[in-house]
């Protein structure tokens, strides 16, 4: 009754904005995203007679609150698909991902312990199971299931069952590299789910966002089975924009950018300027990560680094998708 | 043969954005600002017999190039309208506007230019028609005709005749700050006459901006009758973020805010929760204007001269339309 999976996050390339269906977390739009091998989360699961709750340990600490709520909420489900109510877990989940501030620590950490807890309980899931288990803890962890490039389909039936996430190309395929580069100060106001909800209900750009997703998926794609840094960078800088744009619009309006952000978005321009092919690329928070091909790590690092306002440049390569440990 | 006119530049709280007859300057959308005491040019025009070209000068020094060109090509309507095609003046024009950078110099410019050019040739016309002929020399100028709060008119026709100014609220109305907040550097890249033209031609969200204005339009003059400040600077910052908006889902998307941009409008919705009803608005620059009533006048300037980055912060009251001197 006991198992371990590790999981890394993933950078969206095309944004998942947006739900349809928030108690299972069904997307109003697909999106595509590329999984990091820098940042992941390990977790144990241990399921246990001698428990009348679940005991949860985010990086050794006993967690109690919403946080454990999440998580327990998320267990029930896979207790419910277990056939098995009453199976309690003390679970161990180790995070090596900065947390807040829109790295996605929530992706690595649903997909493990989404992974853990169904070889626990003794659930057989298959990889696109897992990733329909996976969405309902997180969205955007659903697509951390594979590794290198992946699509989250969005689905169209109201159960569910057709949004998962499928692989686009392996973390072998592509020697690229994204650059986290995180803010000194990156306090993030407006959680991504409120920022969602919000946008979806009042923003005047929102349908027009939703529209334009087809095309830009069709096109990183192509981008992306030709390895074309120029065609994959530019429309994930122009799949970004589009998605901060629709918070400006929304009521009232909002903007997960600070001061920084725009500093670290002119330096990649300026950077591209100089010949060197960098995008950036940015969720629901006020850090930036950066996209670029391995030969111009240093210049790119430099340049980064050199930003007023910067913390840190944690630069990461294609990673795998769950694996069991 | 000789008269001199003085006009106020004005502020866009519901933005002009977007032509739909670039020759005739008429607009996609209606738009309302209010003119400024602080801001001004002073223009003499003369006709003279011995001329057989316009000679301009801009704060004494003699123009060539670009920006006489404009100015010609604009009399040039001004000698036809008034059947005098072979009439050239000698023009001096003083600018009390910094230049550049989302400061509309050629709002007041092309205001005072429009009204000292027609007396000085002798052409009749009343506040409306110096609207229409000011609007073919700058979009935006044609509201500098009245003080105060001013509408635009988009019009429908297509000969322009029915796209001017009207007047809302007189300069004495209402008592009102705006801040003009400079930053040190503040270069702008993308005119804004080839940022609205992107804006229409390729942004996914700009027919959506369009079909928001009828609101905002209604709503403000509401707060306008209702001297609320509150509603008025609502909608005034939510209009200007709509705007922005747009260029960010323009192809390829661009933005007018630096990171000081930024920053000046963290401090003004700081200001806002320490209950200080500031609102800001930007045009297709990197500068930010502050809209507050007087009695939080030293607060506000304060803390907008402390942000890093601020060069200037220059504070006007609503100024007079156009008048004769």
């Amino acid at each position: 009754m006991k198992a371990a999976a590790k999981a890394h996050t993933n950078i969206a390339l095309i944004k998942y904005w947006g739900k349809r269906d928030e108690p299972l977390i069904l997307p109003m739009n697909s999106s595509l995203s590329l999984t990091l091998d820098g940042f992941y989360t390990a977790t144990s699961v241990d399921f246990r007679n001698d428990l009348s709750t679940d005991h949860f340990y985010l990086n050794e600490q006993f967690v109690t609150g919403a946080e454990k709520n999440r998580v327990t909420a998320f267990l029930d489900r896979i207790r419910a698909a277990a056939g098995k109510p009453d199976a309690f877990a003390e679970i161990h989940s180790t995070n090596h991902v900065p947390t807040a501030a829109g790295f996605a620590s929530s992706a690595s950490g649903f997909a493990a312990l989404a992974a853990a807890a169904a070889k626990a309980i003794g659930l057989s899931a298959d990889e696109q199971q897992l990733s329909i288990l996976t969405r309902q803890g997180s969205g955007s962890a659903c697509r951390s299931v594979y590794g290198g490039f992946v699509e989250w389909e969005k689905g169209t039936l109201s159960d569910g069952s057709d949004s998962y996430a499928v692989p686009v190309a392996s973390a072998n395929y592509w020697d690229i590299r994204v650059a986290a580069v995180i803010l000194s100060s990156a306090e993030k106001k407006i959680l991504s789910r409120e920022g969602m909800r919000r946008t979806v209900d009042t923003s005047a750009y929102y349908p027009a966002w939703v529209d334009s997703i087809p095309n830009d998926l069709a096109a990183i794609k192509e981008g992306i089975a030709a390895k074309d840094i120029e065609k994959v960078g530019e429309i994930a800088e122009a799949n970004c924009l589009r998605m901060h744009a629709t918070t400006l619009a929304a009521n009232p309006p909002f903007s997960y950018w600070q001061s920084t952000t725009v500093s670290i978005m002119q330096t990649v321009q300026d950077l591209r300027a100089t010949g060197v092919p960098a995008f950036f690329t940015i969720d629901a928070g006020p850090n930036v990560k950066v996209l670029y091909t391995p030969e111009h790590e240093e210049k790119v690092r430099n340049m980064l680094q050199n930003i007023t306002g910067v913390h840190d440049v944690k630069v990461s390569k294609p990673g795998e998708g769950v694996s069991y440990i």
